[in-house]
Formats: C-alpha cells, structure tokens, sequence
C-alpha cells in the first residue's frame, strides 16, 4: 500500500501542475485581450527608438481644443525629445515607463501616476527595459499647436540614472 | 486493479478541481486590486443618485486649463442633469454605462468608448442597472467654468429606451 500512496501522490501532483500551469496560460491571454483600447498604428522611426503604437482617442477640433491618445510603448521603447506649446498631461494605464523633462533627473512612472510635462519643456517618456507601457497622453489648447519633434533620445540618456 | 483505476481517477478530479477552483479567486482578487485609480470620495446625493465616487486626476489650474478625473459608479448610479460651458470628454475604462444629451435617445457606452458632451448641453451619465461603470473625465477650457449641477435624472429617464 506504500508503494500505491506513492504513486496516486505523484499522479496528483503532476495531474494538478500541469492543469493549473494551463489555466495561468489562459489568464494571460485573456489580460492581454481585455485591452481597454486598440494597439493603434506604429509610429514612425524619424520620432521613436523602438516599437511605439498610437492609438487616437479624440482628434483635435474647434470646440473642444484638445487632442487625446493612447500610446503603447514596447518594452525599451520611447519617443525622441520633444515640445508641446501647451504642454501635455501623462496617464500611465498599464505597465512601467520613464519620463524625462530636460535638464532634470529620468523618472519613473508607474499604473495611475499622472505627469505634467509643462508648455515647451523638452522631454521625452517611453517603456522601461523590463516592462512595455501602455499611456495615455492629453494634449491641450490645441489652438497653439501640437507638438515639435526633436532628435532620438540616446542609449546613454536613456540609460542614465541622474 | 479496476477499483485502483476508478479510485485514482476520483482523486485525480476532485484535486484539480479543488486546487484550481482556488486559483479562480485568487486571479479575481488580484483582477479587483489591480484598477488603475484609486476608488476616491462619494459623491454628494444632490449631484448623484446612487453611490458614484469621484478621484480626482488633475486639478485646475492656468497652465492647462484642464480637470481630468475617474468616477466609479456602482450598478444603477448616474449623475444628475449638468451642464459644462465647455463641453466634456468621457472615456470609457471599464464596466458599462449609459450617457444622454438632452433631446437625444439614451445610449449604451462600453469599455474603450470615447464621448464627446458638447459645451451648454444638458446631459447625464452613469452605470447601468447589471453592471458598474469606471470612466475618465476631461474638462477642457476651464476657464469658462467647471459645471453647472441640475435636477436629478429619474428612474423614467433612466429606464427609457427612446
């Protein structure tokens, strides 16, 4: 009976591994496709180092003057230096990223952190090595214009810790 | 050596089923932690009817002209009548809701939507009666004002389907 107890502890054990590791699978891909909004289109490699998808949410107009979006950034993924004449709000929605404005220290931003990146303040935001970002960005008083694009963001800026 | 089968089979079922019933709530509690935003205050009862709590994004202020928010309302809650002078943007992050300019049928709004109110319309928004709702706010032009609150939306408007 040893031996039996043996045997139906092992069928158990691997039985329950290998049907749980499966339900992990799932979990994953259903997070994956409860994406609130859609990747969007690639931006294009004269503004971003890496994979970044924009997807718009409310195109600029007249009445509401404001221009809303959300980007998702590949893992080390980020845009190049820019300027917004009207300055621009950060919404991090999933995952981990960084922003910098120039002349102050890389931050980190995580889920439910909002940015202010104030009105013609150089900066820069994008995924961090080890985590895609997905961010919303709203842009206003349109009426001054959207945004300047500036040059790629080194690895050495990027990877800088001051 | 059938009756072994039959017994190893047994326990086979019952332990998958038992260990992976346990992994269920476990990714449903990790899926209720993991809401972007914190849940934030409740709204006062001459502005809402039913609980719907508002965390606040970004506050007023001269340099973006721009209050954005999250409201959590539970299942059946909805705002009063308002008006914004400059009109709002909703974006929708979870759950489902309804949203009514005045004059117009009601409308059914889901995970991922995007709605424009615009500036001096009468108009409501909230949860439906089976399912909560999670929706971000943007006021733009702040400068013109905030919001004008007016009666309560009742239980005929909010149950009409025209």
């Amino acid at each position: 009976m040893k031996t039996l107890s043996k045997i139906i502890g092992s069928i158990i054990i691997v039985s329950t591994l290998l049907h749980c590791a499966g339900d992990k699978d799932t979990a994953g891909d259903a997070g994956h496709e409860q994406s609130i909004f859609p990747k969007g289109q690639l931006g294009p490699a004269t503004n971003f180092t890496g994979n970044a998808y924009n997807f718009e949410l409310v195109s600029d107009d007249s009445t509401y003057n404001t221009l809303v979006g959300n980007v998702y950034f590949e893992t080390s993924a980020r845009s190049n230096w820019h300027v917004h004449p009207s300055g621009q709000i950060l919404i991090v929605l999933d995952g981990e990223g960084y922003h910098q404005l120039e002349g102050q220290p890389k931050q980190t931003m995580r889920k439910g952190d909002v940015i202010k990146c104030p009105p013609n303040v150089r900066h820069w935001h994008g995924a961090t090595e080890n985590s895609s970002l997905t961010q919303m960005y709203i842009l206003p008083k349109t009426e001054n214009g959207i945004v300047t694009w500036l040059e790629a963001v080194t690895d050495e800026q990027y990877k800088s810790t001051h």
